[in-house]
C-alpha cells in the first residue's frame, strides 16, 4: 500500500538542526555552541512575574487576556509596535501603520505565511549565501527553489544580484521569481549587518526587473535579531559615537519600499523565547493574504503573551529588559572573542559582529567542518558543538556549497562554558589546520 | 501587472464569519449569539495568576517557562496529555502514549498541519454535513475538495458513508480521498456526539475501501469540545447516571485504530481560550511529517503556556476549572433552551445538546436563515446575531445545500443576554413562519 501522505509532507526533510540536539543531550558534558537557544540566567522571570500579576490582578484586565482575540492580534500591541518600529527608524512613520502589522506566532509563523502567500512550487526565492537554515526548510518543504546572492559583511553582493537577475531574465526563469529574503541585522548564521544603502539599491534593482517578472518582486527583511544590538545602552552608544550606528533603519523607510518591503520582527529573542511573539509589517495584497491564511492557521495569537508583552512595553519593562540582554550578549560575545583570539589558529577568519547570538568562523580551503568532517566529529568526541556553515546554504547547483564554515553561538552557554568551550574547539581546529598544512 | 500571490492565497476566501464579527462591533447594541467565544465572567482569573506566580517565583521553574522549548512540546506536558485521556477513555493506555502526543497552538493548528500533511489540491475529506466552518476554510484555500456525509443526532449517518464511498470507487476518485474528519463531541455546529459504535462502524467501512483507494484512509476526530459536558461534575453525574454516558470513549480506543485514528485535542476551550495550547495524537507517518511541518511553522508552541498548563494540571487547577465551566454552560444552556421554549414558534426544530456551546435550530422547510435572508437581516436589525447554518456546509455540488438552519451560542452572552437575544430571535422568527404559512 502506498502513503497517503501529501507531496509537501513527502518533501518535508527532518530539520538539519535537529539530530545535533538530539547528540548534545546524549552527552552530559557536551557544551553546546550550536543552539539559538537565549541566555536562560537573563530571561526576566521577575518581571514577567510582576507584568503578569498586574495583568490577572482584576477581571477587567485579565479576563480580555485570556479570551480569544482577533486573527491581526491586539489592537494596542499593534499599535505599540508601529510605535516602536517608528522610534526604532528615527520617526518615518508612514510605512509603520498599526492597520499593517500583524502579529504572529514568533517571526517564524511569519515567513511561513507569507512564504505561502507568495510561493507555489517550482517558484523562486532569492537568499543571502549562506542564511537561516529554518527558512531553507520551508522552501525545502513547499517545493519552492533557493538561488543564493553571495553575502559580504555589509550585507550581499549588489552586483551578483543583479547578474542572478539578468541570468534568471534571460532563462525566462524570473517569472518565477517572488522575493528576496534577507536577515538584515547580525545575520543568523553570519552575524552580518545590511547596510541601508545595501537594501536602498537592492529594492531599486528588484524594481527594475518586476517588468520583466511580470509582478511584484517583495523585499522580505528578517529583522529577528535586530534589537541585539551590543550598543544600544547609553554607556555603550556614547563609546560607539564615532562609529558607524549599529542598527540602520530597515527597508520600510525607503521610498517605493511601503508596496514591497515585507518586515518580519520579533519580540521572542529581546524578550524571552517562551513568549513567542512576532510581528509583520505588510502590504497589500500580500498582508490581506497572511491574515487570512493565519485565519486558518490558528485565528489568532494567544492573546496572554500578547497582554504580557503589550505591558511589558507600555510600562518601560520590555525597553529594560532589551538593555540587560545586550549587555549580557555584548559580555558574552567579548568572553568568545578573547578565547578564539587565544585558542584558534590564525589562519581561521573570524566574522565579528556589533550584536545577536553567533560568531562566524571560515577555516582555511580544504579543511572541512561539515557534518561528516573530522573536524566536526573530534569537536563531537571532545564534547563540544557547533553548526557546520554547510547546513545554512541553499541547494542551488549554480555555485559549490562551501562547507569550511561554523557558527559559533554565545547565546546559552555561561561564560565559563563559552571558555571551556571554545578552548576544546581551538585544539581540534589546531590539529587539523596543521594537518592540511597551514 | 499580475499579482505575486500564490496559488493558495488566490483561492484563500475571507472567513465566512469574518464580516459578522465587524458587524457586531459596529452595533454597540447587537446581542451576539454567534460567537464561539467562551464565557468571561467563568475563565481562571485568579487561579491563572497563582499558578504563573509560582512558576516565576524561582528562576529554576521560571527560566525554562520563558526559554524556547522542543518542537513536540514540553515533555511533562505531553505525559499529563497521555494520562489525561486515559483517564477520560477509561484506561485504554497503549492508544494514548506520550510519544505520539504533539503540543500544539490550539486544536487549529493541528489540523491545519494534518491536512498539510495528507493532501495535495485536489484530494477529497470527507465532512460531516454540516461541519465546522474554519476546517472548510482551510480545504477551500488549500484546494482540498469536501464531501459531506449526512449528520444525525448521534453522528454521521453510516449507510450515507458507505453509498459515498461506493461512489467515489466506482468514479475513480477514491484514490484523492485521504481522511473523514469528525467533530465527535457537542459537535460545532449541531450540538451533535457520535456514539462509539458509529466511530467503530465508520472506521472499519474506511478500512475496508482502503484496498481500492490504495493507501491508508485516516479518520481525523475533532474533540475541542469534550470536556465541555454538562454531566461530568459529581452531582450531575449522579443524576444522569441512567443516561447514555454523555462522552463516550474516543476512536482511538477502538480495534485497528492506532494506526488510523488521528486525534485533535484541546485545553483552549476548557481553560482558557487566551491560553492557545492543543495537542494532537497521531500514527506514524502522519505523526513524524506533522512534527517536521510544526518545525517549520513555530519550532514549538509558546513555553510560557505550556508550563502554565502543565502546572494546572498536576496540582488539580484544571479539573476545578472544567468543572466551574461545565456548570456554567449547563446553566446558560438551560437558560437558553427555557426561553427557546417560550418565545419559538413550534415548528423550529431544536437539536439540544449535552454539552458544547451550541443550539441548533432548523426553520420549517423553505424559510431561509440564511446571510442573505430576512430573516437574518431582520434579526440584525433587531441587534441579534447568529451564524447562518448554510456556513457550515461544504461546497460539494452532490447535494443541495439547506439554508434554513442557525447556530445559536449560549458561549459568551450573558443569562439576561440571552434572554433578551432569543426573545428578539424568537420575534422575528415568528414573523417570518406565519409568513410562510407555518
Amino acid at each position: 500500500m502506498k502513503t497517503a501522505l501529501s507531496a509537501l509532507a513527502q518533501r518535508t526533510a527532518p530539520p538539519p538542526i535537529s539530530w545535533l540536539m538530539k547528540t548534545a543531550l546524549a552527552r552530559p558534558k557536551l557544551i553546546s555552541l550550536a543552539a539559538g537557544f537565549t541566555d536562560n540566567a537573563t530571561l526576566p522571570v521577575a518581571s514577567s512575574r510582576r507584568l503578569l500579576n498586574d495583568i490577572l490582578r482584576s477581571p477587567k484586565t485579565g479576563q480580555p487576556a485570556l479570551q480569544y482575540g482577533t486573527t491581526t492580534g491586539e489592537k494596542k500591541l499593534r499599535q505599540l509596535t508601529a510605535t516602536h518600529l517608528q522610534k526604532l527608524d528615527g520617526g518615518h512613520d508612514r510605512a509603520h501603520s498599526p492597520e499593517r502589522v500583524i502579529i504572529t506566532g514568533g517571526s517564524q509563523q511569519l515567513l511561513y505565511m507569507t512564504l505561502e502567500a507568495l510561493c507555489d512550487a517550482g517558484d523562486i526565492v532569492l537568499v543571502e549565501d549562506p542564511t537561516y537554515f529554518v527558512f531553507l526548510s520551508i522552501l525545502q518543504s513547499r517545493g519552492i527553489r533557493a538561488r543564493g546572492v553571495k553575502l559580504e559583511r555589509d550585507g550581499i553582493d549588489l552586483a551578483h544580484l543583479e547578474k542572478l537577475l539578468e541570468r534568471l531574465k534571460k532563462s525566462g526563469e524570473l517569472r518565477r521569481v517572488k522575493a528576496l529574503y534577507l536577515v538584515t541585522y547580525f545575520q543568523n548564521p553570519t552575524g552580518a549587518t545590511t547596510t541601508l544603502a545595501k537594501k536602498r539599491a537592492a529594492l531599486k534593482l528588484l524594481k527594475k526587473y518586476e517588468r520583466a517578472a511580470g509582478h511584484p518582486l517583495y523585499m522580505l527583511e528578517d529583522a529577528a535579531y535586530r534589537e541585539l544590538a551590543f550598543g544600544r545602552d547609553a554607556a555603550l552608544r556614547r563609546q560607539s559615537a564615532q562609529r558607524a550606528d549599529p542598527t540602520p533603519p530597515t527597508a520600510l523607510t525607503l521610498p517605493g519600499a511601503r508596496d514591497r518591503v515585507i518586515y518580519a520582527g520579533t519580540y521572542s529573542k529581546p524578550f524571552a523565547t517562551g513568549v513567542r511573539v512576532g510581528f509583520g509589517i505588510l502590504p497589500e495584497p500580500v498582508y490581506t493574504a497572511v491574515l487570512r491564511i493565519k485565519g486558518n492557521h490558528d485565528f489568532g495569537t494567544a492573546n496572554l503573551l500578547q497582554h504580557l508583552l503589550a505591558r511589558a512595553m507600555a510600562t518601560g519593562a520590555y525597553d529594560r529588559q532589551v538593555v540587560t540582554a545586550q549587555k549580557n550578549y555584548a559580555r558574552k560575545a567579548a568572553v568568545m572573542k578573547q578565547a578564539m583570539a587565544k585558542h584558534f589558529p590564525a589562519n581561521v577568519e573570524i566574522w565579528e559582529s556589533g550584536g545577536g547570538l553567533y560568531f562566524w568562523a571560515r577555516l582555511p580551503k580544504g579543511v572541512s567542518a561539515g557534518v561528516k568532517s573530522k573536524v566536526f566529529q573530534t569537536a563531537l568526541k571532545n564534547d563540544v558543538l557547533y553548526v557546520p556553515g554547510e547546513l545554512c546554504y541553499a541547494e542551488d547547483s549554480f555555485r559549490h556549497k562551501p562547507d569550511n564554515e561554523m557558527r559559533i553561538s554565545f547565546g546559552s552557554a555561561s561564560e565559563k562554558n563559552i571558555r571551556e568551550g571554545i578552548k576544546r574547539l581551538g585544539k581540534v581546529l589546531k590539529k587539523f589546520c596543521d594537518l592540511s598544512g597551514c
